[in-house]
């Protein structure tokens, strides 16, 4: 296998950068500096719970494909009226506070390890993430990607399989010359299905202390790693 | 302008790599593995020769858009016959030797240029090379990437303005916050007229000792450079 895959992919959120804290850190911030309080972890996870649904609109042809910072956007005036802050916090404001998600931390092994994959591979995000997303992301937190591939390349929203398949194929590369990298397992089988490899790791802390998703692997990943340096490691040896 | 440009993007073939050096040593050294004596520098200029033509029946509209790997491959048919090779190199072979493209050598100041331009901005190919050869070029040589744009993302071909464009869209930057980068005069002007800024640095052995185009910048380029070490100090300064 190591012989045949010739490129790693990643998602992104949650697999190589921790969202959850980064997004609170920039809410508090943020907040903090206007003279508002709120608690950064749950306005994160209230901005974050609307992923999907925004996702679907499009997944299931209501609309046509938007990058996902324009959702991320609107995501944000509804979560900032949840917060009672939509007075507070105006429409250039809401363009700043947007770019929290270029602004989040990698996992502590994230960079040593796919710096270890990218000595014998290609390594690119497979993620719902857009370009300039996933870009300003590796500048901010030193993500050593060879190319950026996923949603937008597609213009679909993973699950759906042209995400997988378009990645590989923007490499000139066979689906099982692939592999999908990812803390979710639902990723994972989509992945599988279209003929990518897999490989998991647990991120048990990406939803806060609380998590009870995917704090295991739910089916025989072609690799299973407790974190992306051993994840290099296996794959280099 | 410093505090204005977030982004720099490139031509590739020619500004950062040495395609004819590259090709040429690439075929000698395939032909010569199979007892059959070649200029590679001939067999380069023939191959090359046929790289406008084949983008021009895709930017008139003749055709749709096929990525350059594929018109690479189908003017190395023509090249290989032009050459009396024909009976020589079959399919698979020519597969095999169209990947000379991949593995062109930097021009000696690149890497160090594009490594000093990335600590200040996002760096990408703006290349008529679809996104895998950019990708496996870039892994051959070295060249540090942030993203990969250009005609793929487009889906045209330079000099067409939706490639400039797309590119600056893909950061989610407008025009005037990206330079286009290259060696090439016409580039730069196609890139000035849908309002990028723009940075010269001649190239005199692109096409070997003859040459006689593009020896001098052709305009008021925003920046003329040596080479990309000197637009590298000149762009961080």
């Amino acid at each position: 296998m190591v012989l045949l895959v010739r490129a790693l992919i990643f998602d992104v959120f949650g697999t190589v950068v921790d969202w959850r804290s980064g997004v609170a850190r920039e809410v508090e911030s943020f907040c903090g500096a206007r003279g508002l309080a709120v608690d950064g972890n749950a306005f994160a996870d209230a901005w974050r719970a609307k992923y999907q649904p925004a996702m679907e609109a499009i997944r299931n042809g209501g609309r046509g494909y938007i990058a996902l910072d324009v959702l991320h956007r609107e995501n944000l005036d509804a979560t900032v009226s949840e917060f009672g802050l939509a007075e507070s916090i105006d429409a250039a404001a809401r363009d700043d506070l947007n770019r929290a998600w270029e602004k989040l931390p990698p996992w502590p092994d994230s960079v040593a390890g796919l710096t270890a994959l990218k000595s014998a591979y290609a390594i690119a995000p497979c993620s719902n993430g857009s370009i300039a997303l996933m870009t300003w992301l590796a500048k901010y937190g030193g993500l050593p990607w060879d190319a950026i591939l996923g949603a937008e390349v597609a213009r679909a929203y993973k699950p759906q399989p042209a995400v997988y398949l378009a990645s590989a194929a923007a490499l000139g590369l066979a689906p099982e010359e692939v592999m999908m990298v990812a803390a979710h397992n639902g990723d994972l089988a989509a992945a599988r299905a279209t003929g990518l490899k897999t490989a998991f790791l647990p991120r048990p802390q990406e939803h806060g202390p609380g998590q009870t998703t995917d704090l295991e692997p739910g089916a025989d990943w072609d690799v299973i790693a407790s974190d992306l340096i051993e994840l290099g490691r296996r794959m280099t040896a």
